[in-house]
Formats: C-alpha cells, sequence, structure tokens
C-alpha cells in the first residue's frame, strides 16, 4: 500500500530528513516538496546530500498543492497556522513538525509565546504527536502536532516517572545539551562556525519556549501539575540532544521503583531503550531511537535520569513518520532506523 | 533470495558498518561476528549505535565459521591472508577489505608494505573489487580485495583522464584529506580528540602505502606506467576523504575533453556522479556515492580533480557489499544509500 | 625579584601550561622539568607548541629537584602523596595541583576516592588554593592544594550565594559540561576523537570524585552542611567548563538578591566577572577569567547560576600560578592572561 | 619606549587580535578602535574574550581618528584604498592588513581582482610586509602591505627553494588547509556551523585571489616568472593553515640540498622553524611561529614542503605586529608569543 505526500518547508534541515525517510520508506512517496526562499531551486541545491536531486520546490502555498494523502509541514513558527487550519477544511492528513498546534490551550501558547494564539478555537482538533504516550490518539487522529525535540527528550524520561508516582513533579530540574541543527538553518551570527566551534553555552535560560510544553506533556499524562526548571545548551555537534533531568524522589524510592516504572512502560516500545550505563547521543544519531539510563543519588534524594536522541530523526523527522505510520496504520517501525551511524 | 553471511573483524568501524549495511539489506543476513580482542563481547557492547545488540562476537578463526555464502574480512594488515587462503580452499565467497591481496604482485606488495608477501602465488587468485573500473571480473569472481579509501578516491577521479590520455600519468600529484576512521579503532595517542581536534597535519609524506595502489589501479586500468606523488592528510572530522588531484594536461586539452572523458565514463554509473562545483565530504557521508568534480587551470596546464566518498562506505563497507552484490548477480545498488546525511 | 621554579608532571596538560604560563610570567625561571614516562626527552617532542622545545625532562624523583623557590605538582592522582610529604619536610613551597592534599579530613578523602588517605595526619599542613575564597590563608601558606576544575567553577558561583544564605545549599543541583583535556592525556578509547567527536555524555553520575570537593568547600566557606547532585558532562571540545547551578531559594530572595551577593564578593577581584548574559566558554578560554551569570526562575523558585572558566588556566594552571604569586607577595595577577582566544 | 596606536577595522576576527597583541605589548598602547557597522558599540560586546572591554568603538573615518603614531588597518578588501591615501598623506606609519595596497602592478591587482586597482600610481609607496622575506624594506618604510595568510605560509616554504635553483618555480603545486576564521566573520551561508563542522571542501579553485600575490612574493624575491596551481581547502577547525607544496626539484637536487636551502635561510630566524617531521598546525596555533619540514620523493623527482602558521597571527595580526615592531626600530619579537595553545 502506498501514500502519497507533500513536504512543506523541505528546505531546513528537519524537512530534507523528512525527504530522506520518506524516499526510503515501503509506503510513502513523496509527490511534492515546498520551500518559501528556495522556491524554484532544485532539491539537489539546497540539499546535496540528497538523491533525486533534480525535483523541483514548489512554494509553500496550500492552493500549488496536488491531492496527496498527507501534508508534513516544518515551516517556521507561527507559520503553520493558516496552512494547517487550510488543510485540515480540505480534508487531509496532516503532520505539522511546527510549534502552532501543539498547546492544548490558548493560555499554555501564551505562555510560551509571549503572545495569543491566532485561532485558539481550533487547538482542541489537533493531537499532540508523541506516539510512547500518546499512540491511540495518534492512530485515531487526522491531524497531528509533532513535539518539540527537547519535549520529546525529556518526556520520555519523565512522563513514566511521574505517572508511577516515584518523583515529585513540582521540582524537576532539566538540564538539556543540544547539537546545533535544533537551532535550524537561520543566518545567525551566533551560529557561524566561528561561533559555536570549541565553546558550550546555556540559552534561553528560565524561559525557553519548549518548557511549558514539557510541562503540558507531563500534566496531560498524570492530570497534575507540574513545574520544570529548564536550561538547554548549545554543544558544538551537528546533531543529537542529551537531556539531564534531576527532581527529589518520593519518600522511600528506590533506584529498582526508578528502573521498574521506566521498564514497564517502554518494555515493549520498538524504539525506546532502558539501559544501565550513560547514554551517549552519539549512539542514537541517525536512529529513531531514544536511550534512557536512571540513576538515584542516595544521599541527596534526588533521581538523575538520562536521555537521548537524535534531535532531527526521533526529535522532528523521524517521529513525524512514526506519528504518519500511525495515522495510516501501517507497521509502526515503517521506514525508521534504528541502526545509527559510528562514527 | 537470500544470503547468508559471516564477517570477521566486525569490532572496527568498517567491520561495524558492513553488519550495518548487510542488517538493512535485502539479500543478506548476517549469520556470525568474528572479533579478536572483543571476542566473547556483545555486539552493543562493541558498536552501540547498531540494533540487535545481543548478537555475540564469536573468534575470528576460520574453524569456528559456520557455513556460509559469502565471508566478509575487516582484519588489520596482514590478518588476512591466512584466513583468506583457507576459506578459499574451502569454497566460499570472500570479500577482504584489507589489503593482503589487493597487489597484483610481490613486488609491488614489497613496494607497498615494506615486506614480502607470505604467498605471492594466490595473488593471482583475487580480483580487485572496485566495481566502476572492474565490474565485470568481479561479477565473475568468488574472491575479491576490496580496494582502500584513498585508491577508490584517487582511482575514480584519475583512470577515466589516464584511460582518454587527457592528463600525463608520469606526474600526477595528489593530496587526500581524510577523516580519522580512515585510521581505525586503534588506540593511538595521536588519535586522541586532544591530539586530532583543531588541527590539521600530513602524514606518511612520500612513502603511504596506498601510493603503489593508486599506481597499479591506473596502470592495470592503462597498461602504462603511472608516477604519482601522494601526500595524505589527517582533518579534524569522522568521515569522508577529499582528493585533489593535479596533474599536468596533455597539449591541447581542454576543460571539456576532461569533463566528456569523465562523463563518457560514468553518466551511466548509479553511485558516481560528476558535478561542476567543488564537491564537500559532507554531500556524500552517509552514502556509497562518490563527487567529482574537474578543473582546468590554463595558466599552468594543470588539470584539477577533486573527488569526494565516504571512507567507510564507498571507502569500504559500502564498495565491499557493491562487490557482494554482483558476485551474487543481484542488483548492484541493493542496499546501498545513495542519500547521505547533512547536517 | 625573581624565583627559581621546578614542575613535576610537566609532560600531561596541566603541566604543559604551567610551564608555558611560568616562562612568560615576569617572577618565576623554570629550572627544572620533570615527567615519569617521557623522562629524557625533549620538552619540544612531548609539547611541541611550547618555546624552548630543547629543555630536557628530568624525572619526578624529590631527590633529583635542584634546589629551587617553589615546586609546582602536577601529576596523576595519588602520586602527588610522597612526594608533597617529602618537599614539605625540605622547607620548599609546593603548590600541588593534584587531589592528595585537596580535602580537609580522612572522611573525606575517603568518601572522594574510595580508599583511605594514607597520611591523614599531613592534610591539615595544605590550604586549599581558591584565591578568591581563601586568599588570606593562601597569602600565609607555603604549602597549597590547589582545587580540582570542576569545584573551582562550581565554588565560585555557589559559595557567595549560600554565605548570603539567598540558597538552600542542602539541595543545590550542579550540571557541568567540561572539554576534554579536563581528562587529561592518558590513552583511554573513549578519549579517542572518535569516541568523543559529535557526541555527548554524562559520565560519573551520583559519584563523581569532584563532589565531596564540592561540598566541603561550601561548608568551609559557610560552616553549614551542603548537599550537591553533581553530575558532570564530557563536551566535544579541547577546554572550558560551564557549571549550571541550580538551586531553591530562601523564600522572598529576589534575582536582585541574588546579583547582590554576588557582586559583593567578586566585584573587586582581578579574575572573576558578574555579567548578565550567559557566558560563553569561549570567552574565557585561554585566560584566567571565571564568568558567573545568575537567573531566577520565579516560577518554580529556583536561582540558575552560570559560572564559566578555562579548566586547563583557572582551573588548574593558571589558578596555581596565582596561588603561587600569594605566596611570594608579588602582584596577584601577574603572569596570567586577562584576555582569551576567540575563534 | 611607547607608541601610540589605532586598530580600523578592530570588530573582525584578526582586528581583533591585532588589539589582544597591542594590548600586551611593551612598546604600543591602543589609543583608537574604529569599526564600521559595530560602531558605538562596546569592545567587550563584539569581542568578548578581550580586556578593557568597556572601551568602545568609533568610525572607521580618517577624520574622527586620534593622532596616533601608527594605525593598522583590518577592513574588508577594497575599503583600505581611500583611507590608506589619506593616512600616508598625513604622514601617519600604516600597516595595512587588506589586499588594497599588496600588489606590485596595476596588472596584477587585476589579475587577482578581477578589476581595475582605483589608484595604481600609489602602490610603490607601499612595501610588501613580509619580515623574514623583506626585512630591510620593512624597516624603512612608512607604508606596509602585510601580506595575506595563504601567501604567507606559502612563500616561507617556497622562496628559500626557489632563490637556491632546486625545485622548478614554472610548476608549482600548493594544496593549502585553513580553518575557518580565515573567512573572516562574515554572515554566510556556507560559514554557518552546520555547513562546515564535519566536513572539508576545496574553492577558489584554479581561480583563488592569493595565487597572484604568490606568484608575485617568488618573482619579486628570484627576480624569474613562477607559476602556481593554488587549491585552497576549508577545514573544520578555527584556526590555522597548512600549505603542501609540490614541485619538481631541478635535476641532481638530493633532500640535503633542499633542507639546507631552508636552513640557511631561517637559521638564525626568531619565528621560523625547520623541522624534520609533519608540521601539525595545533604546534603553531596561538603563536607567531612558522614551521616548515621539506621532503623529497625520489621515485617521482618531487619536492613535498609542508610549511604550518595560524592565520589569525602569524598570517595576519601577529605579522602586521612584526612589521610594526621593524618600523619603530624595537625588538622585532617585542609581543609576540612564541609558544601556542596545546590541547
Amino acid at each position: 500500500m502506498t501514500f502519497s505526500a507533500a513536504v512543506l518547508g523541505a528546505s531546513g534541515y528537519a524537512g530534507g530528513e523528512i525527504v530522506r525517510l520518506l524516499d526510503e520508506h515501503p509506503n510513502f512517496v513523496v509527490e511534492y516538496l515546498g520551500a518559501h526562499s528556495r522556491e524554484g531551486e532544485a532539491l539537489g541545491d539546497v540539499h546535496p546530500q540528497l538523491s533525486g536531486g533534480l525535483r523541483q520546490f514548489g512554494s509553500n502555498d496550500v492552493e500549488d498543492l496536488p491531492d496527496v494523502d498527507i501534508v508534513f509541514l516544518g515551516l517556521p513558527h507561527g507559520s503553520s497556522t493558516d496552512v494547517g487550519i487550510a488543510l485540515a477544511e480540505s480534508g487531509a492528513r496532516v503532520v505539522d513538525l511546527g510549534s502552532d498546534f501543539r498547546m492544548d490551550s490558548a493560555a499554555r501558547y501564551q505562555a510560551a509565546y509571549g503572545s495569543g494564539h491566532p485561532r485558539p478555537d481550533v487547538l482542541a482538533d489537533w493531537v499532540y504527536g508523541l506516539p510512547e504516550l500518546f499512540r491511540d490518539d495518534i492512530a485515531g487522529a487526522r491531524l497531528v502536532a509533532s513535539p518539540g525535540c527537547y519535549p520529546t527528550s525529556a518526556l520520555l524520561a519523565t512522563v513514566p516517572l511521574c505517572s508511577a508516582g516515584v518523583i515529585r513533579q513540582d521540582a524537576i530540574t532539566i538540564n538539556a545539551l543540544s547539537g546545533v541543527s535544533g537551532a535550524g538553518r537561520a543566518l545567525r551570527e551566533d551560529l557561524l562556525f566561528g561561533s559555536v566551534d570549541e565553546g558550550v553555552r546555556a540559552y534561553g535560560v528560565t524561559k525557553h519556549r519548549h518548557r511549558p510544553e514539557i510541562e503540558m506533556g507531563i500534566e496531560e499524562a498524570t492530570g497534575s501539575r507540574a513545574l520544570v526548571t529548564f536550561t538547554p545548551h548549545l554543544v558544538p555537534m551537528q546533531r543529537g540532544i542529551l537531556s539531564t533531568v534531576t527532581a527529589p524522589v518520593v519518600d522511600g524510592t528506590t533506584l529498582g521503583d526508578i528502573r521498574s516504572a521506566l521498564a514497564d512502560k517502554y518494555d515493549s516500545e520498538p524504539f525506546v531503550e532502558v539501559i544501565d550505563l550513560p547514554p551517549q547521543t552519539r549512539w542514537v544519531v541517525g536512529s529513531n531511537r531514544a536511550l534512557i539510563s536512571p540513576y538515584l543519588d542516595e544521599r541527596t534524594g534526588m533521581a538523575v535520569v538520562l536521555s537521548a536522541i537524535d534531535n532531527l530523526i526521533k526529535g522532528a523527522a523521524g517521529q513525524a513518520v512514526q506519528a504518519a505510520n500511525l495515522m495510516f496504520g501501517i507497521d509502526e517501525t515503517a521506514g525508521l532506523p534504528v541502526a545509527g551511524w559510528m562514527p
């Protein structure tokens, strides 16, 4: 069974990865590539690493789209709203990799992005596309908002522990380390090689827009309020996110309890593995895998949980394809690499 | 149709890539993994990026091998001779990624490696496995010696021009830049991150062991003597080789002549592409592709030809699988990625 | 005024930096270089970046030392004890960059290193060499134990806040990111370029040996118990440490209170600067500076304090020289760079 | 003796290094910093690694300059002409790090830059500032055009061999590898971390604008025509240039002849060292040193000469200060580091 797909915003890093994954996918055929500033250019000029480089970018306009079974949106923040609504009304299936439809309420959107959502009435139409936590919702959905890379990494590590009641979800500290591709392909001086190589920095301290999304994920999964202190860091590498979660355990919790909570949740998952040594991002880069490793500091009563993903695959393009697989009822792992690249 | 495979020396970088490619290949199934110092360990402990990590390494001994259709050898220099001969006598198909059987004569082996070949009588049994240059030989072979990474990159760029008589093959200069994985996984102080990062160096100047192999390839393809001044360089990146070939053109040669010679040779090749801007190694890393771009400096009468590959794929594991595809008469491109990873 | 110096363990990274700093110092002259496995080699073969490369390494044995005014020890863990005691008895001034004399009690040493200290009776003879916190002690000392790189970065960020009573020192979380030189020059597979480049990892989770040293520093400065959950991470760069401290603030604390506590402590310090944007390690690499930047997450009641140093300079060699300057009563900033290298 | 200095174009990478070197120089005091787009900003906002960050940038206009003893120009190509001429007429000493006054003729300028020089009549007023080759001219000069980074590296390796008549200067091949800072601080997509990291590429093939400058240097030193095929490459590191020169030797030349030619030229030079193993850029980064190592491939009759410098120091800011030292008759090595940074 083969389904036709369009990718809008295909000139970015995540968009390129969607094209690569779909090109190798047994059930999807890419029929349209949309771009904004690169409209009219050949795929090979924008993504020289891809095959089929003669394919040309059309626009990102909905009216230019051919009739396809699914549309993937890899547009900048705020650019998906109109397109997503138009596509929703047209009856298409959509996976939006952007942030426009991720929040479950106007208030949360305001908290994350500092301005009101232009169409809060449609937010309830979209399902949050993290398969390991909301699989059934996704399988029945026509409109999916795919999670951000930091939230994916953070929620996989925290939700099972919050659900099991072994950590205090009102005092979670998350320090995340991200490769530079997480910032996208924008032309910014602070993303020059000369600005990034051989250095690390924190950014968005106390106010990164992914923090409300992380809290939302925990709250939706547990029904209780979450409080997260989130500090992302930029690290001189292309890909990968490592999230280090530190949270007080509930009295009496053992490392065994923590491990059990994670194992119960993930033992049958194809893409999440709980291991007992610190996961390296290199072990997952190139794959759709997530590796999670829990520790307990008995002196301080703190759980330390490490979580590693490839930000462009499990944190973006791979997760979007995983959701699409669910939406079409095909094998959830179809077309998704489980082996990565090293070195 | 499915064939069973064994990989000896599977704990190294090239060995790991063979396993990854074969695991995703529609026609091969890995039935045995051999290693020396890592014998008895689990695949996942040695190559945490691979799937099926519970598979265990056996030894590299021929007697431990199950009966398989093909054996890939990823052993250190000098370690393939006995194994290769034993396997040859057993009737197995073999692709050796090492250097033991690449040379066509004892003299050339001596020139390259500084010592006599222990069994020069068997050298003629092995075919040099560069499909774009020796495809028919490989298709009919049972024993293939897969080329080195530098020779692959250099020969793809030079042989068509030598064959067409447009450059002087007795005055070729090759400067090659290699990622660090080309040096393998050995524990050497000069390969520490602290020794490699943020620096470049030449090595093996005037005496690198791949130079005789490059000259052999040109001579076998053209029947005339080749003289190459070869200077390899180590560059702070994991993968990729860029070879910059500089050679005097034969009087009257135009850039058009040079381009035609390359185009005639490669237009129908699935993995080699002739382009008209300088190829970046990032455009081929992760794929089995080679990109070649020719220039002519009319002031100096020098052709400058640039050639980029992934040293672990087209320069090692991918090329070995490509040869195996030919040996079994299956689609030459089966299981071989043409799209790479970027960023 | 010029003082003669010897450097034992001069073949390591920190040792090389001591030699470089002393060579450019107006008041010290290096008269002896000691090494263990590199004994007999020329300085230029071990540290090709240094000048005066013809100088030869002697041994690390005390009996081979000439009579000098000060001895810097850059020896591996556990190797300083005998040498330090012998030098102490000889009346020499000593700055030990190792860990043998840092702890103020046998119990703390046991907690950090998992074994008893061979000579706990001498621990009280050594002063902990962090000038910004213990300047007067150092100025009057003959024996100084120079702090570790992580503790330097962590203590500069936390002690003023603990002393001012604005954060809860029994619930401090520190996530630190370190360049690879922090692991020294040892030949370990996990420090190969192929193992480090393009990836991040945590290590020593819940049990890194620098954690007790951090707690000791806070406790000595405040007289109250400290509890720190410490997670160090290895990042693909040569130099630099960024510590991200997260701790609950005491009720009613404002960001202004936090900034004041830091400013009061550091306004007149030559090497510590409190800034109001996230410090990058690149801004301090090459210098003896520390940059500190505080934040307050009012939603969660957590202070987030960022602290950046060059691990080999302010975290090792520079700090040792700074202590030596104090010990000899010369200008504390003599010979210490305040401008770094970028790019 | 202290001289006052101004630096125009001080916001770029080379400009920042000039400020750093002059701040630490015993004989110069920086009295003015000029910038174009960063005019009005504080030094610390533009170069956070430098000390004295509160100093403010003025404009790059000559009329805003205070009366100083020397002006360093770090302006983009083409921007120095008017400023340089105005300063020359004002009687100031000037060292221009740009390319406007390097060429000795309008024809050569046209060949390099593709357009006519706006004021060819003034070219003869400027001296080419490579001290090891044109020391006496510089010592007597008021106006110095400081060499490009590639020419510095290439000329130090080739001129002594051309002058000694041991290589054929009409058939020189130079492959150079450069760190990214050589491209300056411009906001270009191909200089993003995501475009540079983990890859190499050639650029400017057969037409880089530094090739005519290299040929000019050889021709001025030898009086004979030079023909150079020059291929520069971009490498994923911040600093450093390695030039690999390959050229046919004149019949009968031995490696001893080559070494002698280099030794005779450089034995008494404070910043150039001839060594007998391949120089690594890491050995010179941070210093004003150049390392040169010659080889002879007797089979092919080719000399291979390797030459390493820090492109921002010996290839730019350090060389400019070295020239200024000569112009003022102070110690040529004053304020110039001979020890570098590693790791």
